[in-house]
């Protein structure tokens, strides 16, 4: 359900008054003349025959951005997802394939049975395949996506599938690294959670749980010695509380091992190098044994397969159903080289190119992560924010 | 924290370009002449000292329509909740008064530790109180307000805090229910949800879960005898399938219980009367026992206290600090009679008005409710809707 | 799986010295004469190919009593669990059947599969059927039980599979009573849970959880009104307190509920009057709100369906294995109208006639309910006990 | 609360007729003479006031063994724990001290907390402490323990506490990581699981879940390369099913990674030579890689330190209650250097050197261990037996 890039595709770019924007999507009648339409099987469904304007209005658009002025602009807009009133498929000769890449996400399982029963029991739809691989050759194929990121690391879309579950999971963690650092005395508990380049699950976990010290994401740089930095904090924490916990997202202060690498041994030891929650252990194990001559008790949890297979949670089984339903009417409306997201929590069609352009990543100068700041207490690491 | 009534207040409404309207929340310098402002004590909170632009520009405003068309008006919009350049209130003066109002929601203690970190942490107020009624008498009182519902019938807001949690614990007297049902012949599982007069915690835990053939919320009226009616569809269903689940909330069919109140006996059976989910069920024994002759076996699961007392999940923590940092923000700024909630997912200030002029109910005629029905199948009752 | 009565059988009893008694099961060759005997195909499984000594030595027996005196008498043993070194039917020739009674338990599932996979796996036994039925002919058939209970209410064996999640489960109800009583002022939390004539899981549920203030149960007469009865201690525990949780099983006090019954209007409020946890429930209600004129806040929850219908724990999948596997060896070894179960923490094979006599209660002059008493501080409710 | 060795103690022996052997415990009287005794508290306690013979008789022991024949010996016998007619101390008196030793464990908190209700509402003790160094000096000093290992490696007992919970834990990480192997080709979960000398939770938890394919504990050698070996067996199932799960116990193969010690770099890679479920994943990753050119996708779970913080469950609860108990009872009547644990399911008071003596081991040559290698169809090693 990844998002697949769509060559040769113009951005199709239509403006309004007052800097109204619609980023919109392509379309098969803008490759292919004279397609013919149907109208839409679920007007004859008994299910949605008590729905009022059922159809999505052909003009309805979601905006990018809700926070406005009186008197600026209206921005960015995206074609609102949901049923059309016409199709361009009749349910018999619909094809439809369902293709998954990367690992596993909370919510997976749901999307796809969601995409099975939305084609059949909306549309009729019954030739359906899964396939390990795609190839696309023909006419009239539209490529509808969903992106699958524990991460929520992608632009535009409030959040991706699988993200409540896996803070939730990640949260679990969390607590049990607390009851372990509470439990000895300089007792430091250490949860890496995934996420290479976008700290939200970090984030979010740790403000979900007030019992974070001192959360570490990519997004924000930091440095382990000196005044201001890591050993420093923890040291003073530790006097104060006599424990403490250590949320690390897994690519956080890459950039710390990268110039330490030269003084490792390589042989098997390549994981340590590349694991940096690990390395920071390590790192932090020496200081207060060697320099600081400082008992200290560290627990290392790493809980990324358990989050990564564990059920998915009955808000994010609705989001699936909402995500699965949506590319289904947009795939039989024609639409194609589209991803199905909520803007500003409407259903909405992006193309392809608004998601993959970048990563969304935590602006470490935004107010959610501020709140982090201040429920933590955990240092600015303004030096290194200097440096990078 | 319920959103209490603030009398002789006129709606402040302002107006723009293309149809833009303001529904603002009333303001201090509304009643009293010439108050001191005082800057806001975060500027120099080191927490906040990499947030850029951290303060709330003051024409920010969140609109209540995202789904917009290229020339469409504007409508209304909301303050944008958040903290304010001035406050008006000096720390060492503030009085802190928390009042709750109500029966148990998960997150409620969330909110209240929030509210006190808030004003401690963010504000250094250190004088709050918690009090089980609350007297306004004098002058330079705010009343900040976070709606305290689990059944989310709260208009304007995307959701109340603990719906999350309510519908994932919700989930787990469904699954109940399916599991009892599918171990016997003829199995019919009851599962009665909350929610007196919306039915969102029901529609919500049907959706999320895909084991419910039926549910029966306060919104969409419904019949048991005769074609079309429940009663015809549960023998379908057990035809088919063996056996069914049947999610009922608190509020549904109340007018069926008053028409036939006569014919019951009122002794100690009251709270049978006033029960409708286990009047249905005793009904739908009798019906199949002495009308149908067909031996069904009926379990009849009740899980609301077990919903109220669950502590609130990750999702559910993060937005009840929101909330409570939000009516911190927004009381020290001087802003009274508002409510916070997120508004298509930005923390808005609403006045109490538009929060309690009614209660938000599901709309059935919406597409949310079609796809509740295209998920279980279940009939239209439209029998029912031609008569209320 | 429940133990089904075998006619026309006298107890096989054998003595041994110093009052040794073995209560024997029943063997095929006790009704048919030279029947052929086959080596255990055990022998040849690679699994238990490390095994020294696999079979259980024809001699093992368990005794029924371990609390033993350097002088005192043996007393009643049972014979041993475990495959045996002789089996009476060849693979091809077994037609298993499994039948099972009653309603769900957890661990059912499993008992059920884990005999399917010990017949399969380790006595090659591929035709096994499950039927709702059982009818006994013929020749060769033998006869294993094992007791389906959640109540626990089985004489001699340690304990019911099921029973440990059973437990679990109903300690996440009296979490909620907890949570929701203290919530409010003089909030009563009422929890019934199942058990009509042995109340076990209310008292393990009680002893495992320190929040319950009162459990009453079937073995333990108690009375309402008047000094030393339970509306006196709830008043004085609501006083010290200003909340309490009470735990019902579900046959506690029936003898209350049928004195009353003639006062009790009979149409269609029948299921009040069986319903002893909720009569009670009113009773208290009327006498706080009539008598005492004193508001309270009873909040009541039942969790039978859920705790039937939760998965089964660790402890239970491993129980259940045993037991299942137990079965089956005994009854390739021809032992018949026998029932398996854990006897001092070994697996036994019990005559039926000693499962079926009488019902395992919680004796209320054991050290168990004393110790429970000691926890709630309950009232000993002496003027019942001299009642009854 | 772990054992301490009483020093300069003989054991105390008794014999009786056949066989009959008790291995008592000190007692205070055994060092100090003429020392005076007080009636037991209890007996004017109300909760106790129903029990009939509340005290435990002076005589009652529990046999160690209960498989027994009809003319065999009777074997050891531990005294039964639970209250005595007499007691040593005079509540005013006593001073108690409770102690911990080593790591977390589930249980932990609610054992300690039923040692001070216990001494508090049973025998009116008040004068209680914790303390991180206990010191034996003078008189009148009993030393009672109640064993904390969470690996279940004490000899003689039933159980220790905590272990119920772990193997619970245990087998939500053996679950996720079979959702893991089971999402992609050749998927490997490997799950790691605490236990240095005995394997008993790696084998409980396999038994529960019926997803392992092959358990490795401490006590059970193997070997990797060759015919026979895990490589093979790798192979073989990942060409069968597609995909594996793979338990290993901390302890387990410790003496491979010792002879391929030399070839390993030391560097900072220490961790990685001692952690053999680490050692053997690469191990496995680099055969497949290397040698056998199959890409395979092995995901490696840690839950260790999520299995000690998680709260006890209820038949914990229960077990830690009865153990604080029974420690209580024990001391106050004037036993000394004695362990409370469940023996055939009976509390007994064992000596110190009995438990102490040897650690509790798998033993692989019973059916406990014949039955996993059943469920799993892994190899029985047995080149590796005969070399060990």
């Amino acid at each position: 359900m990844a998002a697949a890039s769509t060559p040769n595709t113009t951005p199709k770019i239509f403006t309004g008054p007052r800097g109204y924007v619609l980023e919109d999507v392509p379309h098969l009648s803008d490759y292919i003349e004279n397609l013919p339409t149907y109208p839409n099987p679920l007007q004859d469904n008994p299910a949605y025959s008590v729905v009022k304007q059922y159809f999505v209005h052909q003009d309805d658009t979601v905006p990018q951005k809700v926070v406005v002025h009186k008197d600026g602009p209206r921005g960015t807009h995206f074609r609102r997802g949901g049923p059309r009133q016409k199709v361009y498929f009749e349910s018999d000769e619909v094809h439809a394939c369902i293709v998954t890449c990367g690992g596993l996400c909370p919510g997976l399982n749901t999307v796809i049975r969601e995409i099975v029963c939305g084609l059949y029991h909306m549309y009729g739809v019954k030739k359906i395949l899964g396939i390990d691989e795609i190839r696309r050759r023909g006419l009239k194929v539209v490529v509808a996506g969903i992106p699958k990121t524990i991460d929520n690391d992608i632009p535009v879309i409030d959040k991706s599938f699988g993200f409540d579950t896996a803070v939730e999971e990640a949260q679990r963690a969390i607590n049990a690294a607390h009851v372990e650092a509470e439990s000895i005395e300089n007792g430091i508990g250490v949860v890496k959670l995934m996420a290479r380049y976008s700290g939200f699950i970090a984030m979010y976990a740790t403000l979900a749980s007030r019992d974070v010290d001192c959360c570490l994401i990519p997004e924000s740089p930091f440095y382990l010695e000196g005044p201001g930095g890591l050993f420093e904090f923890i040291e003073k924490r530790l006097k104060e509380n006599g424990h403490m916990v250590i949320v690390i997202a897994e690519g956080a202060g890459q950039e710390l091992v990268s110039e330490s690498m030269d003084s490792m041994t390589d042989a098997s030891g390549n994981k340590l190098l590349r694991d940096v929650a690990l390395w920071i252990s390590q790192r932090i194990k020496d200081h207060f044994a060697k320099e600081r001559k400082i008992p200290i008790n560290l627990k290392y949890i790493d809980p990324t397969y358990m989050i990564r297979a564990v059920p998915s949670n009955a808000s994010d089984n609705v989001y699936c159903t909402l995500l699965a339903q949506s590319a289904v009417h947009g795939a039989m409306a024609g639409y194609t080289g589209f991803t199905c997201g909520l803007v500003n929590s409407k259903l909405a069609y992006i193309p392809f190119n608004r998601i993959i352009e970048k990563q969304r990543k935590v602006v470490i100068t935004d107010r959610m992560w501020a709140r982090l700041l201040s429920s933590t207490n955990q240092p600015s690491f303004l030096r290194a924010r200097a440096r990078y």
